[in-house]
This record gives C-alpha cells, sequence and structure tokens, in this order.
C-alpha cells in the first residue's frame, strides 16, 4: 500500500497528466504554462516532490472592482483583467482596447477604481514528502535567488522572486481611461520584457539546481533502470525546455 | 541553563533593548521603525517568539546601480537611493531632488539604469521555538492576509503581503531624467499613501491575531504575576501603537 504522500502524488499526477505532453491543470485557464512543463517533469520525477500550482510569469492588465472602502485592488465585486500574456511577445497590447488618453486627470476618490499594468514573475507550490525534503528544495530556491520563498503547512514549499512590477496606469470610469501615454505605455512595455528575460533566466538556474538535488539524492536510491528511465525523462524535460524557449 | 531558544532570545533581546522606549537594531538605518515596535513587543513577550528583523513599511525611489547584462535592479555597483520614508507623509518628496522631466524619451538601451518610485509594505521575521509554533504563526499570518508568509530555516517565519508598488519613473543619465510629470507623480503618491493606509490596518489585525494567539498559549504556563506583567506590557503596547498612528 503506498504511503499517504505518494497516494497524493498519485491523485495528482493523475489529475494534471504524467508526461510532458499533457498540459491540463486545475487553474481558470485550465492548462500548464509552456515554459513550466520541464521543471514540473523534473520535479514530478523526484521521489519526494510532487507540484501542486505554477505560473511561468505573465504579464496583465487589470480593473480594479467596485470598492467596498475596505480592500485594495479586490478582485470581488467587477474586478477583472483587461489584457493577460504568460508570453514575452506583449508589444502594443493597448492597440486591441478601447481606451482615452487624459494625462492631466488626477482621480483622488477614494473609491477610483485604477487600472494596473503589472508583471507577475514565475511562482511554484510543491507539496514534499516530509520536512527534511522541503527544507532541502527551499534552501536550493532561496541559493537561486528566488528569496521570497517559504514552507507553508503539509510542506508545501512556495518558491517565489521579487521582481515584480506593479504599475498604476490609470483608471476606470465608465471607460478604460490612461493618465499617461502611449509613450509611456510603451516603456514599461519594455521593463516588463526585460523582467521576463530575467524570469526565464531564474527559471533555468533553479531547473539546473533541482537536477543537480535529483541527481544527488536519487544516487542512493534508484536501480539502473530507474536511471536509465530518469535520464530519458530528464532529457525529454530539457528538450521541452528549449524548444519553449525558442 | 537556558535552552538554545532561550539563549538566542536573550541575546536578541539585549541586542535590541528589550522595551518600547529602546528602538535600536541591526539594520543600516540602526533603529526600529516606530510603527513596528508595539507588535514586536507583543511578540518577543511570548515565551515561542523572537523577531529577527522588521521593516514596517516604507516608500523609496530607487537608481538602479550600472548595468552588467546579467542582473535586474542590482544595488550592487552604485545603485542608490535618492528618497525613502517610512512615514506616509510621502507629498512633494520630488521637491527636494534635482530633476528633469522629459515625457517623450523612451530610453531602450540594455544598460539603463531605471529609476523605480516603490511601495514595499509590512515584512517581518520572527524566530520561534520549534516548527509547531512556527506553524501557528506561519497560520495567523495567512489568516490575516500576509498570503506571501513563510517558514525558512530554523523556524524562522517571513511575514509578508503582496501590496507593493514598483514604477518606472524614469532613468539615470548623469542626471535624474523622470519621463512622467508631476501630475503622475502626485498620482503615484495618492496611490503609495492608500497602500500604507492598509498596510496598517493588516498591521492592526496582525496585532491583534498575534495577541488573541499569545492569551490562549499563556492561559496554561502563565501565573498570575506573569499575566499582570504581561497585561502592563500589552497595554503599553497598544498605546504606543495608539501613539505611531496619530
Amino acid at each position: 500500500m503506498l504511503d499517504p504522500f505518494d497516494q497524493k502524488k498519485q491523485l495528482i499526477l493523475k489529475e494534471i497528466g504524467d508526461d510532458t505532453s499533457v498540459t491540463k491543470d486545475l487553474s481558470p485557464k485550465g492548462s500548464i504554462d509552456e515554459p513550466c512543463i520541464p521543471i514540473i517533469n523534473l520535479i514530478n520525477a523526484h521521489p519526494n516532490m510532487v507540484t501542486t500550482s505554477s505560473c511561468s510569469g505573465r504579464v496583465s492588465v487589470f480593473i480594479e472592482g467596485i470598492k467596498d472602502r475596505e480592500k485594495i485592488g479586490s478582485k470581488g465585486n467587477q474586478g477583472h483583467w483587461i489584457y493577460v500574456n504568460h508570453h514575452p511577445d506583449i508589444e502594443n497590447w493597448y492597440k486591441t482596447i478601447d481606451y482615452k488618453i487624459n494625462t492631466q486627470s488626477t482621480p483622488t476618490n477614494e473609491l477610483t477604481r485604477y487600472i494596473l499594468y503589472k508583471f507577475e514573475p514565475l511562482i511554484l507550490h510543491v507539496k514534499c514528502r516530509d520536512l527534511d525534503s522541503a527544507n532541502e528544495l527551499y534552501k536550493v530556491a532561496m541559493s537561486c535567488g528566488f528569496r521570497e520563498s517559504g514552507i507553508g503547512t503539509n510542506n508545501i514549499v512556495a518558491i517565489r522572486i521579487s521582481i515584480k512590477l506593479d504599475i498604476p496606469i490609470g483608471y476606470y470610469d465608465e471607460e478604460v481611461v490612461f493618465n499617461v501615454d502611449e509613450t509611456y505605455l510603451d516603456f514599461v512595455t519594455k521593463l516588463a520584457k526585460d523582467r521576463f528575460t530575467e524570469n526565464f533566466r531564474k527559471l533555468d538556474q533553479l531547473y539546473d539546481a533541482i537536477k543537480v538535488m535529483g541527481v544527488v539524492e536519487k544516487k542512493v536510491v534508484e536501480t539502473k533502470e530507474e536511471r536509465r528511465e530518469r535520464k530519458i525523462r530528464e532529457g525529454l524535460a530539457k528538450q521541452a525546455l528549449k524548444k519553449s524557449q525558442e
């Protein structure tokens, strides 16, 4: 009989699909972000870890919900995204949107529904078999510069890095009003592209570090046959990563 | 003889000073942020916890260092702050700075040293006696909306919330050039003030939650005399918090 961790892992892998070609997940988007697939496969090939959620990084434009004077940036009441992209092809994003520009308006009302341009970096949640393996993964993530990582309940490690952008670019008043001009929108878009580059560089670094961690551990436990299978898996994972970066 | 946690705690308390009137700490700034003092005292009054670092939240304007094509936003080579304020009196911050405005310039050079206007919320690091107490504090923080909290090595809980602002407002080219105008600088300043308000609201909420946690625990272990002393401490802490918010 499987122990509780292995049972849980089997269940999760069954839900998301156990190979590189299947990308279903349980998020609203309904699929795993492509650039995450190699690292997810690498992590899930490790006997002591399984991924529970992931986002490879994204740019988005968010209109805050109707305010209740209590919460900032609430998604609650009619808060919604007018743009989301997980890939760095983010140029000219505003050209598909109806908007007005008024650089001299300064909404000061506390109920103002701000429009925020965001870059959100990679985030990964990984359930580990026990506290020792959670600690090990946590240390690997920290050493790669994912300085906002931490262990939560049930040995789930959150891997986070602090290269966000969170930029107010206007407000919503029955229409989208940008209080910056297109020159500035292009400027922040350029910065977000740079963050994407940095984000994928850090993802690579994390991939390599976790790979080494896996190899060191597995030396102790795996048979020749297991090792052969793992090598194939890792090769496929690496190919997929390469492909996703082309 | 004291156990290792108590030894460490005694050492830390000796370094930072053990009462509300002393605010020395080990940061470059050299003192504990005033709004943090009540919660630090509350935490340090708990037998199983001691604070190891804190920032109550701040607004800053940062000029990136000279780039090495490797790192983004590096503090390293000549990166520096031209403005830092831990209090919400942030209006007109740019009036003390020499700057030029050029809203139509779009630096695209990958070596551009961007200028970033930041709001960074409360962050607290708390060393706990054992994993159980770390888990308990982690859960309290999460339940108060500090969703980026996590447990690190040595049972240190990082308490973090995701209400940052990170806004590029210009670049440094032998002088400070803002590529937004004063109307926009006032606009982001207003938003940062709102984040300060939210930040202190969350700090209060966390204070209250940790206080309850302390009381529930202490019912089991403290004597009447200890309880009396704690009540006095908590009263002082609350007064200090009130005062810091006036």
